[in-house]
């Protein structure tokens, strides 16, 4: 019975595309920051659908809404699904929402065939996920995982100086459940993967088996300014004569590690900045990636070796700041392999990749096994009103969420 | 007689010290910027020291002057001597000046031993050579050797709209001598070098042999911008994959046409340059310099086959300005030749050199035969109100400069 479940696809695209049109943008996109009128509605929407497919709801003190579906079996731990419905100021329809509206598929395709697992379901919608209005991003689920105080999260202010606590309040959306870590049996989030990878190898889902690690680093390398004429090359400190080899170095690094190293430099800035004057100082961002965090680590010590030999050649010296760290976060191996079974049993094309940017499944997986599902999106497009997504690919995501839950919620609780 | 004549070098410093007083700024520089009241007061000085040491005074259309000492075959060709006495807005004491006041000495030296050569003398002082407040630089001199219109030179404004013409006039130095070249047996410069060479060989006496070329450009490196996150190495167009290269590759064109072939990369920007996001564009200025026109168009070419092959590797596409270029200027060889003998037989340290930096001798080379005489300062620091060099060797540049002219004189004149 339940193997033989499907999705809706058609009425899980129409719930996507009446979510839009709360904070719909003229490009087709969305705006419906986090606890704007917009936000409001959106959960408010949310709410009445998950109440009408059988759902009992609760908030907790940041939020996060729950949408309760009872299993057979009240004392099992629930699975959870989920993801925010909040945007970019020019947002997509699909980033976030999809993952929310894909777990009310699977609870509403169980509903209507009248089957109820052993366990219980709950749908997660994770506050301020997008981080855009008030920061820091993946909030909701990041004070539940205890690694953001509710106070602090509370003290969060936008541009216009509104603070989050009050925001939350206003919207009416300041529950009562304490926001801390619950026993679950597991937590599935579908996404659009926004990367080109899915898209460029043609297959329909990905089995997310973690979250990149990331290490911003500012790179300061100091020579001596000199008059582009006069100045014989051998009498120049030129901070180009380490900066260039670093960069090179830099991205064969990530290419080393292939194909889950990254390495970016997305900026740069030359002091003085005269066309005429060698310049005195080079600074530069460095981003490096990947997901397991040994390899990371690695690079990193790397990145720092072949640095100290490059400034330490050409004579210049160096300050090396690290910006910020992200650890990476390898996803439970079992949910991972329930996913790629579902997907495999269900006959869509597939592959194993890992999560370039970060989602709430990254605090999640502090406190419940966790897995993510994605499926493509048009040019790895996301953050971007003009953000695109196949429903029948969307479709695909959602039958392998319900499975995989379906096969979790009936074998730990027979 | 002529052989034993010496340069009074307390002398020639207290005249540049007194005309340094005109303009002095409290970091011990110079603000004597071109046409202004205190470019009178310095021309009016001069002219009263060239007056008193027994010269005729003129002054053509754009403002030069021209002090001549009659020789005694008033047919020949005369030797002009100078440089310009207008400075940078924080500019230093001996830039310019050096060469005007080393010509006045050169001059009373002779009249004081009441010896008088075969050819007339004459010390320019040439109009707006910095550039600073009227632009081009060299624009007196540049207009004499017809690089320049007359008119256009009368058209420059400066920030506050004054135009140079009317600026000539309210200083009372516009004058009826055609702006356009006479004959002239030679021309010499003496200079502070502007550079570090002579300071770090120890030489006290620079024989400047050219100036040279500038080849200014502007690269634009084209790639796509990507999130630094889920895009694959593999599938990034990242235009640091060609500029890294580029840069290495430029810098060691110069390398390889040492010891005067230049190379600098003095300001770049990347887009969208943000810390975690691909730049889609790099671009960069490249300085490329050689003293010798051949060589300075293969290094051209060579630069340009390795953009092209290096964005062609990158797989990103580049576009390449010529902002601006400037052709090497060789310094007549008889000259040269006549300012190292003067150097040798004075027993003073010397080597061969070429300017890095532009000169009136630049264009006076259009019309005469030219020469340079550069004596160190500290630190090669020019352009700047610490500008420094020693008495001793101001009085050895001085001491070159009238041997040369002497034997110039009475050689051609015999």
């Amino acid at each position: 019975m339940i193997d033989g479940l499907r999705i809706d696809g058609q009425r899980l695209w129409a719930s996507l595309m009446e979510m839009a049109e709360i904070g719909a943008t003229q490009k087709g996109g969305c705006n419906r920051q986090a606890l704007t009128d917009l936000d409001k509605q959106g959960r408010d929407l949310f709410v009445s659908w998950a109440k009408a497919a059988g759902c009992s709801t609760t908030v907790d003190r940041i939020g996060n809404i729950f949408a309760r579906l009872d299993g057979s079996d009240a004392t099992a731990d629930p699975i959870l699904m989920g993801s925010h419905l909040d945007t970019q100021a020019t947002g997509g329809k699909f980033d976030g929402v999809y993952g929310v509206l894909a777990g009310l598929e699977v609870v509403r395709t169980l509903v209507d065939a009248k089957v109820q697992l052993a366990r219980p379901l709950e749908i997660a919608v994770w506050t301020n996920e997008e981080g855009c209005r008030f920061s820091p991003a993946m909030l909701g689920s990041g004070v539940v995982s205890g690694t953001y105080s509710l106070e602090d999260a509370y003290g969060a202010t936008d541009k216009d100086g509104k603070r989050l606590g009050e925001e939350l309040e206003r919207i009416g959306y300041r529950g009562d459940l304490e926001a801390a870590p619950r026993p679950y049996a597991g937590m599935f989030e579908a996404h659009i993967e926004q990367g080109p990878i899915l898209e460029a190898e043609e297959k329909t889902i990905g089995i997310v088996t973690g979250i990149q690690g990331a290490n911003w680093f500012d790179l300061t390398v100091k020579g001596e300014s000199a008059h582009a004429g006069p100045t014989p090359m051998t009498m120049r400190r030129d901070p180009w004569r380490a900066v260039a080899p670093i960069v090179s170095q830099v991205l064969a690094l990530a290419d080393e590690n292939a194909p889950w190293g990254r390495a970016t430099i997305g900026d740069i800035t030359a002091q003085p900045g005269a066309r005429n004057t060698v310049p005195h100082t080079l600074s530069l961002s460095i981003d490096i990636r990947h997901p397991d965090a040994g390899t990371l680590a690695d690079m990193e010590t790397r990145m720092r070796q072949l640095i100290e030999q490059a400034c330490s050649n050409a004579g210049v010296s160096f300050t090396l700041e690290q910006v910020w760290k992200m650890e990476p976060t390898a996803f439970a191996p079992q949910l991972v392999d329930a996913v790629e079974e579902a997907a495999k049993a269900l006959g869509y094309s597939h592959m194993r990749l890992v999560s370039g940017a970060g989602h709430d499944s990254l605090h999640t997986a502090q406190f419940a096994p966790t897995a993510m599902i994605f499926v493509p999106c048009a040019d790895g497009l996301s953050h971007n009103e003009l953000e695109s997504a196949e429903a029948d690919d969307l479709e695909a995501g959602a039958n392998v969420m319900l499975k995989a839950v379906a096969r979790l919620a009936q074998a730990d609780a027979a």
